[in-house]
């Protein structure tokens, strides 16, 4: 079976059909439609086999994990997501992989209409590079930039789940109905809490580098401060059960995998956020505010300094 | 070294800037601007090391080429390239790979006006995806569909040179001044000559698969047949000298790595053609022409058949 076949076999039809998309799948590029007076969204994530999941991981999991990377980048940005190009390398074109992987691709895809215009199959050590992308209002774009002194911070979901569940998996003694478990194999990217937060944050990430380095790059791109107040961290009754408060918050802080936002937003609005979360069903928690002073503090509920070991992951 | 760092030092500052990025490298996902009256064109393509090009070849060969191969992608739909994101997984942070990458990568996107605005940096096997946009006035792509019986079959420049330049580097005797060696490792994508075929090519594909291979597509989807007479394949000097005229047209119907457009469009066009690509500096050769029957044949200059063994490369 060669790439064609492959492309043919698995990627040709499970896509969704957009009348933006002029040309789809089969020539040298796809050709797109942005309407006018919007931006158009543009983010790549690479998924490697036993660097961003286990190897023995669900073919499923893998389709669905690798566009959600790239779907909840578009989310931070307060896009909504339309098309994506798949960049697959495997080892050989074992078939039951390929089908559980479109299928697990294919259905995320599905869920928020994002149509698969592209892409390119090559033999070689598993590695999984997605490119999304998605428009947004001109000018309505959140970023990085633009968290201000006494802004609050805010984070949806449940952090820490997703690193909980990799080390169950790790462990290999994890159940795929396990809530940690199905958070790091089959996360939900905030596609429409990230749409519904423009014009109320004023600034946003998400965290899957794990909440504190990525709160990091907020502070360092807005120059400003922070502190979290652990104790206000959402923390799963599952996380709690399987590390306790002090491991679950170390957890939520720094494991990373969560692909949850974070924002800032200023006090008034809390309100307004909270609605607009709730009518999505989408869980948000305020953990703390920014301040003037740089750095980032921890404060546990005592008021002491918590230790922080690692903030994020590191490639090299 | 960790990722952050390899993006400021070697992928920040290299870029040309561009009016339509309203935001680049930095953000979840970067924000860019497409006029009114244009489709985004779109591709993505995957170099491996040791499958793509030898796993030695010079860093910054490695860099111009991954980026070569999605603007010729580009140029094969008329499109004028515009922006990129470059997915890097790499085995370590080797400072002076990563600096002689980034320079042959950034000589070629500032040659075509390209900036760099997004990515991806992991540690693994050496793998470069990059996916490339650009802007074409809507509805005048050049695709693989339209080929018409009678059409003329185009080739620019000099298919072979490439595969021929891939098998010095092979040998372990390849001189890097070489001009199949020069093909193979810092191919020229055919942008300019791309985007003049707008309006005269009926069809258009770029040959990096080998010209029969690619050819093939174009038949396959306009559905029609084609007839190649070998002796007009457009040799060069090098090829011939390297592998004699047998050899060389092998080369040059399914070496691949060519990163050369084949196109078609009626006989009447043909003068009309010669001249925009002349303009260029830009050399195309008639090879042949499409016919109503379907299927590919060679034709030797006797009349005879050619027998072709593998009519281009298979991943798997």
């Amino acid at each position: 079976m060669d790439e064609f076949e492959i492309i043919r076999r698995y990627f040709s039809t499970g896509s969704v059909r957009r009348s933006d998309v002029a040309l789809g799948i089969g020539d040298d590029a796809a050709l797109l439609t942005v309407p006018a007076g919007q931006e158009l969204a543009v983010t790549t994530d690479s998924l490697l086999s036993g660097v961003h999941f286990p190897a023995d991981l669900d073919a499923a999991a893998v389709g669905h994990r690798a566009l959600a990377a790239n779907l909840s980048d578009l989310a931070a940005m307060g896009a909504e997501p339309t098309w994506a190009l798949l960049a697959l390398t495997l080892p050989s074109a074992d078939q039951d992989w390929l089908a559980a992987f479109s299928r697990g691709f294919f259905a995320l895809a599905k869920k928020h209409h994002v149509a698969l215009v592209g892409g390119n199959i090559a033999c070689g050590p598993l590695n999984i590079t997605i490119t999304a992308q998605g428009l947004v209002p001109t000018d309505h774009a959140l970023t990085r930039k633009g968290a201000a002194a006494n802004d609050l911070i805010f984070v949806t979901g449940h952090p820490g789940d997703a690193a909980a569940g990799l080390r169950l998996l790790q462990s290999g003694r994890a159940d795929m109905e396990d809530t940690c478990v199905r958070r790091f194999a089959y996360p939900e990217p905030r596609v429409e809490a990230g749409a519904a937060l423009r014009g109320l944050a004023s600034a946003c990430i998400d965290i899957s580098d794990g909440l504190l380095a990525d709160l990091g790059h907020i502070l360092e791109v807005s120059g400003v401060g922070a502190t979290i107040m652990t104790a206000r961290l959402p923390l799963s009754k599952r996380l709690l059960q399987l590390h306790g408060m002090e491991g679950g918050q170390q957890l939520a802080l720094t494991g990373g995998d969560d692909y949850e936002l974070l924002f800032t937003a200023p006090s008034e609005r809390q309100r307004a956020i909270e609605e607009r979360l709730g009518k999505l069903a989408c869980p948000v928690a305020c953990i703390g505010s920014i301040e003037a002073t740089p750095g980032l503090r921890c404060l546990e509920a005592s008021g002491h300094g918590l230790k922080i070991t690692e903030p994020g992951y590191k490639h090299f």
